[in-house]
Order: C-alpha cells, then structure tokens, then sequence
C-alpha cells in the first residue's frame, strides 16, 4: 500500500508518499481503508523524531482515521454486540498508521460515523474528541455550568474543546496568537478568548469565571505554571497534556494543598487497548446523541491530498490553522 | 462547660483546662458528651496560631471525639433511617471543639461505635482513619496489591494508614525516625519501614514495590519532591496533606506527563459538611463492617487526662508517640 515516509531526520524531515508493507491484522482489529487522516500537533513532533511511536504502534504517522471497515479481526464482536462489520463507516483513534490506505486497529478505538459527516470531518474527531473528553470530562470531571481555560484556542484541541464544552454547557476561555483567531473562536462559542501575547491573563480568567476556573487543558507547561495555579478555583484541576514551553518550574506547594488543586498528567497514546475502549465508550455515553444529531461537528481549516503531508505540517508548524487540517487519500 | 483554652501565642502558648460556653446546637447537628478525644498534629499548629479553625468552626482545638449522643438537631434524621439518638455511643469527625466537654457537629460527621472499642480507641479513629481514606482510597483509589507509601508510620496517620491498608489487602512502605520505631511499624503490619534519616529512600522503595508505588501520602512537601516523583509507578497519585519540611521545589514537569502522575492536594477539616457525609459514607462502606469486627482498631500510645493537654501536645511535638495520644474527660 501507500503511506507517508519520514525521510531525514530533525527540524527538516520530510514526508514523501511512498510503498509500505500492508499492515497486519490481529485478532481484536479491524482494518480500516482509510479514506481521511488528520494532522495533530504530536505527528510533528514525531516526524522530527521526539515522539516515537508506543511498542508495537505503526512507525507511521496519523493518530486518527476516517474510512470504510475492510476486514474484521476473529475477536470482534459482530455488530449486534456493539462491534463491527465489513463495510461500516468509521473514525478511530490510532496509536499510528493513519497516514497510509489502510491501518490496523483495537475495535475498542472504533466509532461509528454518523450519516452527518463527512470523512473529512470525521477524521478530524477521535484524536481531539477523546482528548478533550478524557481530559476534561473524565479526569477533570467538568460539569455544566463550570469554567475550563484550554490554550490553542484555534487549534484542534483549542477548536473542539469550545464545542464540547459548550455542548456540555459549561464555559469555556481560550487563549490565541492573534485578534483575528480570537474573533473566530468567539464566534464559535468561546465565552472569553484573550491574546496571550498581551501576557499575564490569570487576573482575567479568574474575573470572567467569578473566582476561577474548575480545569485548565495545559499543553504549554512551565511557563505558565505560576498563572495556572492562580487561575483555578479550588478543587481545581490542571491537566498536563504537554510542554511546549518548557519542563522546569519553581513551584510553591503551598496553594496547592490550600486549594485543593490537582496536578494530574496525561497521555493518550501510550495507554492500553482496554483503557482507550473505556475512554471511548465514556465519550459516546455523554455526547454519542449529540454527534448523531451532527451538533458535534469541528471546524475543518482546509483538506490536503494525503501527498501533501509535508505542506500541511508546515502549514500547523506556523499556526496558520484554526481548527483541523484533514488529509484525504485521493484514490478511494 | 469545661475546655481547653490556648493562653499565649506562638510556640510557648499554653493549654490550660477553663470555662467556655456551651456549644450551639444547629438543627443537622448532634451534641455529643465528649468522653475522649485525641492528639493530632494539626492541633499543634492550631495551638501556634499557624492553622486557625474554618469560618462557623469552634475556636476550641480538637478534630475528633468519642461519647455519648446528647441532644439531636431537629433535621438529623432517625436512627432507622441512619441517624441518631439521644444516648447513641457516637463519634465523630470534628472542625474543632474536642478538647471540651460538649461538642455540636453535622450528623453527617458521626459515626457509631462499635461494642469492641472502648471510647478512648474510638476518639483516635475519626481524624486519621478519614484522611487515610480520603486520600489513599478516595482520591488515590488504592485497591488490593498497590503499594502505598506513607511517612510517619509510628504517627496517628502512619498507623491508622498501616491498619487500613493491610485490610484492603494492599502494602504499605513506611518512613519512621527510629530503628524501634521502624520495627513496631513492621510488627503493625508495614511490609517495610525505612529509617528516613538514612538519606534517599527512593530506590527501595521502587524495588520493594516491584516498580513504583501507586499512592504517597505526603505531610512533607519539597523535600522529598523528587525523590516522591521517582517513587510513583505510572498512573501513581501523590497526595499532598501537609508541608511540614517546605514548600518550594524546583520540580521537573516532564515525569508528570511521561508516567500520568496525579499530584492532588488535599485537605480534611475546610470541606463542606455534604462532602465530608460523603467520605465518611464511602469509608464505612468499605471499612464498616472490619470496624464492626474490632479488626480496624488504631494502636494507642497513651491516654492522659483532658487536663494534661499541654503534655500530650509536648509528647506529639517530639515524636515520642507510637500510635495515638488520647485525652480523656475525667468527669462523666
């Protein structure tokens, strides 16, 4: 089959369309043709070689699919039992492999595509879906009528953190890298979106939220350690989901036994089949209606042929994007 | 009625045995004829004026309380629908007003006492046996197998935490300052006791536990951060409940997102009274029936007189205790 090589390494590595070998079915899988992938940030990270792969993951990119079920694994359960079969349409999240004709993967990473959406804004669903919903709904427990801080506000994080939010009526601030991205992720729902070049914004966060926020999706770290902690409210939780920013901080304890703060790191690559299956299922039970009614359905920036990988990193590499950058396999 | 009164300030204040008034009774509260109460640490920050009582609190020092049911609030439910009776043997979670005569505390707070534990057993259990649960079982969700990490194990928290956790079939790995201590807390039940003045304690702990342990309860904060961090296995909790050793650290992000660490802090006494039913709801339904047995059943130290308050604070406050310091009433 076809899929996207990494060629080179460091900040320059490319990706060229190129032949791989078919990926192997196990008996728990099933294979998916892939019809659309979705560039997230950790493909970029992973193509310079800073994020490989978990064991026994695809060395190839794309950490989400949309496409056709072609072939169904020994072990999955048949349809009438919440499985799968041949022919279904369906997103999933992947551990790897998306950028390719066809992947392997857990039926517990499955979900069906609602009659609504495309493939190309299905494939932009799982990876940011259930990382938001992990995140915030899960680990976080926000519930409606609480406030959550997520950076990125034009991000595929940022973008599908305002609609789920939203759908759960609660709050949502982001930050953004220009007026113009603030404007739009207002417009699509954000109750206070701030340029974070205008620097310190816990005052404003804990004034919009009337005493701070219940979670904040962290991806910058460091930097905003200090501003974090005083932006929750107490019981609040920030969530680590990465570190663009940097990895060191001086940090005083002191306020977060005073209120009760949660510190919790997350990843949702590495962790177990069964896990993911779990997130899933938690995911489909609170917003399963919402996405068949077509209400959960995130921005998409522009659709690539899957050839032009290479331009639609570079396209996230500079934050050109507010919301998703879909890649679609053009010989389907 | 009689109590005790803090005379003084900072670390010479005195505990001298005076009048007080009577405590008012709301209607979701119980009086409660205090027969014993007990020692715990956060008293002694209390009584330096470091730890002052939360807004609605009594002023009188004293968490916990074992006696009898004196009067009951108008809205404290029946005893056929879970709650009180004049005359119930009682105790209870308290925040403050132990060291007295007559306590009023939400009926949500209290607990029966079981036939096989007299009062003075029974007024060291409330304090520590909830903040263990809370925190290892609750918000760490410690379950059979996991290996916890507890410092202090000759302590009020470090025994009641030794207890607690052998009964859900989990292990305990406990820091003490003595080799005597060290070997009580075996015999208690510790699968190991370390002396923490033998340096980093971190990679006997990893090895003991198989890999890292799923749980730390921490009262002391910066110091042992890093070596905390190294401790935890993935997906491990570390439960900040006090900060006696400081409370700024340089600390790495990095582990926290690569192992999914949760770092939660977390206090006991400031909580709401629903939320503090609840954790008592929880402990007795995992515990209850153990407690009913006589099987969670805390080690004394000793038991002094109410008047003797000062001395057992002294007792506390040098580590001499193995297990709880309890203050009787001498006139009921």
């Amino acid at each position: 089959m076809r899929a996207i090589r990494v060629e080179g390494s460091g900040r320059d590595a490319k990706l060229v369309l190129a032949e791989a070998p078919e990926p192997e079915l196990r008996d728990d899988e099933v294979l998916i043709r892939v019809h659309a992938t979705a560039v997230n940030h950790a493909d970029l990270l992973q193509r310079r070689g800073l994020y490989p792969p978990p064991p026994g993951a695809s060395e190839i990119l794309g950490l989400e699919c949309a496409g056709v079920v072609e072939t169904v694994g020994k072990s999955v359960p048949t349809v009438s039992d919440g499985g799968f079969a041949v022919g279904d349409r369906v997103m999933a999240l992947l551990p790897g492999g998306g950028y390719a004709e066809r992947v392997a993967v857990h039926a517990g990473s499955v979900m069906r595509v609602p009659a609504s959406l495309s493939d190309e804004e299905a494939a932009g669903i799982p990876e940011v879906a259930l990382t938001v919903h992990l995140n915030l709904f899960q680990l976080a427990d926000v519930r409606a009528e609480d406030w959550v801080l997520v950076h990125g506000g034009g991000s595929g994080i940022g973008t599908a953190a305002i609609c789920l939010v939203r759908e759960a009526g609660a709050h949502i601030i982001v930050t953004c890298g220009s007026d113009e991205k603030c404007a739009r992720a207002r417009d699509l729902g954000a109750d206070l979106a701030l340029d974070y070049h205008a620097g310190d914004f816990s005052e404003a966060v804990v004034e919009a939220s009337g005493g701070g926020v219940a979670a904040i999706l962290d991806s910058i770290g460091a930097p905003y350690w200090a501003q974090h902690i005083r932006c929750l409210r107490p019981d609040g939780s920030l969530i680590l989901i990465g570190l663009r920013g940097g990895t060191k901080v001086e940090a005083n304890l002191a306020p977060l036994v005073g209120k009760r703060i949660r510190v919790i790191g997350s990843t949702l690559r590495a962790l177990a089949n069964e896990r993911k299956a779990e997130i899933v299922r938690r995911f489909l039970a609170q917003f399963g209606t919402a996405l068949e009614a077509g209400r959960v359905r995130f921005p998409i920036d522009r659709v690539l042929p899957l050839s032009e990988a290479q331009q639609a990193h570079a396209i996230v590499e500079a934050s050109q994007h507010f919301g998703k950058v879909v890649l679609r396999n053009e010989d389907f």
